[in-house]
């Protein structure tokens, strides 16, 4: 074991774990990179440390100075992105443009709750709407605000976002002044690693308000107090083990969960071939199946076009899908580079192979040589677009989520049924429409709504100015109801509201005004 | 058995259980009233009965339309209400005025929303929140909106308030569109049974809208599906075995929950006795401890005073509660009725057991003789106030929440020590202040806030005008954090979030205006 094992940061100090830790590695190469390891730890303390210390002193700012806070945080990443990219190619496998998706993306919503947070000003409480009577004189009445809960924040997250995963959730977290404990996905966490030794070596925030832990996450659920949130973003298989723990079931831990999700693309029946409403589903399908090679929970997964559409539809894509070069991402002539590690590429032959059943195959670039790259090493996986064009029947396209750059094209007869197609997902986190129609693009939308967090809708023009479909921008939600796991993310600040309690104040006018909101 | 056996309304019609059922009982005079029974009811067709027809016909309508409905409800429950009024009094043992708070506070809560529902007018769809632009252009922006969730809401409620429970869930849910199943507590199932019956025989809701199954639980959670809500009232143990569900750890069924309280009352330091503040307080701890014999879940359980005060507070209660006649409500004499079933009695038996350890006597009734009740056959429990004197060590009194006219005085040295023994219930639905000083109250309340849904501040000014510790109204939040249950209800049209799926519209701004939000 040559590969050098990186440290947690737990109780306000660097600790190795106990054990013999686990190997990260190089994608493409194959190579050993770093280890983690996190046995031995003691959780309990590290996690009231975190509370007594971390929160503590965060709560004893005001909204302003933890947005101050951040912002010396963004700095600091701005001045190691270039080691990041690094780590990104290294352990990630990919290209320049997709490890921007994580990183800059991770500095961008960082940068944005420091704006947020500096209006925020000298507050240390939120108002929550306005003050109502509760009688019949106006002297006794009824104000809600929110105060930061008094416990730490876990995250356990994913390994496809190790940068923006953590600060997604951290920046409202530390705004609300709850210290963060992050568990990153192992596979890649020397990312997460690296961000959170950054910032501490900076000496910004205060002792406990930020710790890392790589590695296994035996104990961490264990250690949970009723006052903690539990941040989660995975597989729904781990959302149902971590809802059923104690912490959850007996302490109330609060829950975020993102989970599996099925996201939609919708072209509607005025865009035929030819309008320019076709040829932005065409590029966006593309997009979302390529950028980080479908390794987004938000990404395309199933592209509902009218049936008149679907051959016309099928061969645009794939003869951009033909275009794009796999393999090694430091050959520049790569467009994609690989899925995060071998298992993934396991994973993805196996969901083709569940697919495969219930529809045809449209597009496959596994014929494709890897550029640079070998494939019986390297991770790397081509492009392959499915073909469904009884969709009432293929009930797997619906079901079965390939985390790869992997989608399936249906057929529709009339909206009605697109609608009714789009909901077998169960509850999705984003899904796209395409059109030129203010007023059918507005009715899908409506109708389509309680089934998502995000409804992104692309019509000719804002070609240019849309912000993709895939693409979680800090002011919208994040999240989707039923299989994607019931949670809400982003959102602007509204985000802060899971960081804080919600309660209502029964006063006189006087004492409400004593409360300085 | 000669009870008669009350039916389910579910899938539309009226159906009884296939099994022998379950007795309900008169608590004081120990007869037979009522019996029970599910066994055999189809729930998942019922089920899917609600969500087909009962939450598509309600989506069909505007909120204005369904307010309209809700208060047309009103109507037929003010028209019935005496009834109800005999059933609380056999059923449930409790005096006109504790009757009052149930049945009353149904009614009234339900007018709230058709109010407030009635202002709501023609949307199908709620804003949330501005739109904000997502580029450097105002060309495409974000625009959140709430949507009425396509499931059911099914209620599993508790047997303390059988009117109130049904109502001031079911108003905000109807009014978001959703179909009610509400599941009541079996010994006091009547009641709930009844007011659904009046208001289906009144022919105001669309079928499916609202259903009742009485008796056991098994199968309701089974026939969830992801869309559905489920919202329960009750003991941490239940919510414990409900949030371990399939139905909530595989499907993300959204779940609210309202379980076990220590809720509190602090006397402020500035508040001695002669003071108004300090004859405020022990107004309302009487007034909590005997309201419905203490079974509220936001009853004041504990009562923090300053040490030197601790005597003359636990005189003054005391004082107070030996003028509590209790028996069987029949009586007009008798102010305080029975508990709400014999096993709730040896319930409180048990737990008086449990604080018997950590606390002294301070008032004991139950020398007092009970009027025109058999003592061996009635749930009749007198009051019984406990002391702490040294609160650090008394930790049950943190722990056991007695459900009856049970409560226990707590010393505390300064205001510090008020606030760390406040927050050793580990999260409350309620606390109240008593003093007459607004600078103390506010930071009092700031610091109580993260541990409870809900403070209420009692001030010599709003003497008259305060609406009790205990009183549930729906302008105000109800729920609490942790122990609690980590639920949020009520709170004016924030009881609707839990109905509506948050979403953002990602779209171009004449997009955004057609969807005519």
């Amino acid at each position: 074991m040559n590969a050098p094992l990186i440290p947690n940061y737990l109780n306000g100090r660097w600790q190795t774990g106990s054990g013999e830790g686990t190997v990260l590695r190089d994608p493409v190469l194959g190579t050993d990179l770093v280890r983690v390891d996190s046995l031995g730890l003691d959780l309990p303390s590290g996690f009231q440390f975190a509370r007594e210390r971390g929160s503590a002193a965060l709560q004893a700012l005001t909204y302003g100075e933890r947005a101050a806070l951040l912002a010396q945080c963004q700095k600091v990443l701005l001045a190691h992105r270039d080691a990041y990219y690094e780590i990104a190619l290294a352990n990630s496998g990919t290209v320049k443009n997709d490890s921007a998706v994580d990183i800059d993306g991770a500095i961008f919503t960082l940068g944005q709750y420091a704006r947020w947070g500096e209006a925020l000003g000298g507050a240390r409480a939120l108002r929550d709407g306005e003050p109502v009577k509760l009688g019949k004189e106006p002297v006794f009445q009824s104000q809600h605000l929110r105060t930061p809960r008094p416990g730490l924040a876990l995250f356990i997250n994913a390994f496809n976002f190790p940068a923006w995963g953590l600060w997604e959730k951290a920046a409202p977290a530390l705004l609300s002044g709850m210290a963060v404990v992050v568990k990153p996905a192992t596979s890649t966490a020397w990312l997460t690693q690296r961000m959170v030794q950054d910032v501490v070596d900076a000496g910004i925030l205060p002792p406990g308000a930020l710790s890392v832990v790589c590695g296994g996450s035996a104990g961490l659920l264990d250690a949970l107090l009723p006052f903690d949130v539990l941040s989660f973003t995975g597989s729904a298989e781990t959302a149902a083990v971590i809802r059923s723990h104690t912490a959850v079931t007996r302490h109330a831990v609060r829950t975020n969960i993102e989970a599996d999700s099925l996201n939609s693309a919708v072209l509607l029946n005025d865009a035929a071939p030819g309008t320019p409403a076709f040829d932005l589903l065409v590029r966006e399908v593309v997009k979302e199946m390529t950028v980080k090679s479908g390794q987004k929970c938000t990404a395309i997964r199933r592209v509902f076009v009218p049936a008149p559409v679907f051959e016309a539809a099928a061969e645009a894509i794939s003869a951009k899908l033909a275009k794009v070069s796999v393999g090694n991402p430091r050959n520049d002539s790569v467009r994609m580079g690989a899925l995060v590690s071998r298992e993934q590429w396991h994973n993805v032959q196996q969901g083709l192979k569940q697919l495969a059943g219930a529809t045809t195959t449209l597009y496959d670039g596994r014929g494709q040589p890897l550029v640079d790259a070998d494939s019986s090493v390297a991770a790397c996986q081509q492009p392959v677009l499915l073909g469904a064009r009884d969709a009432d029947s293929a009930q797997t396209v619906h079901d079965v989520e390939v985390f790869g750059p992997v989608a399936t094209l249906v057929a529709y007869r009339d909206i009605g049924h697109a609608h009714q197609l789009v909901q077998r997902g169960l509850g999705s986190l984003a899904a796209s429409l395409y059109s030129d129609d203010s007023v059918l693009l507005a009715q899908s939308a409506l109708a389509l709504a309680p089934f998502h967090g995000r409804l992104h809708i692309v019509t000719p023009e804002v070609a240019e100015a849309h912000t993709g479909h895939g693409n979680v921008m800090p002011m919208s939600l994040h999240g989707g109801p039923g299989r994607a796991g019931g949670g809400e993310e982003l959102g602007g600040l509204r985000a802060l509201d899971f960081y804080h309690q919600r309660s209502a104040i029964q006063a006189s006018t006087h004492v409400l005004q004593a409360l300085g909101l």
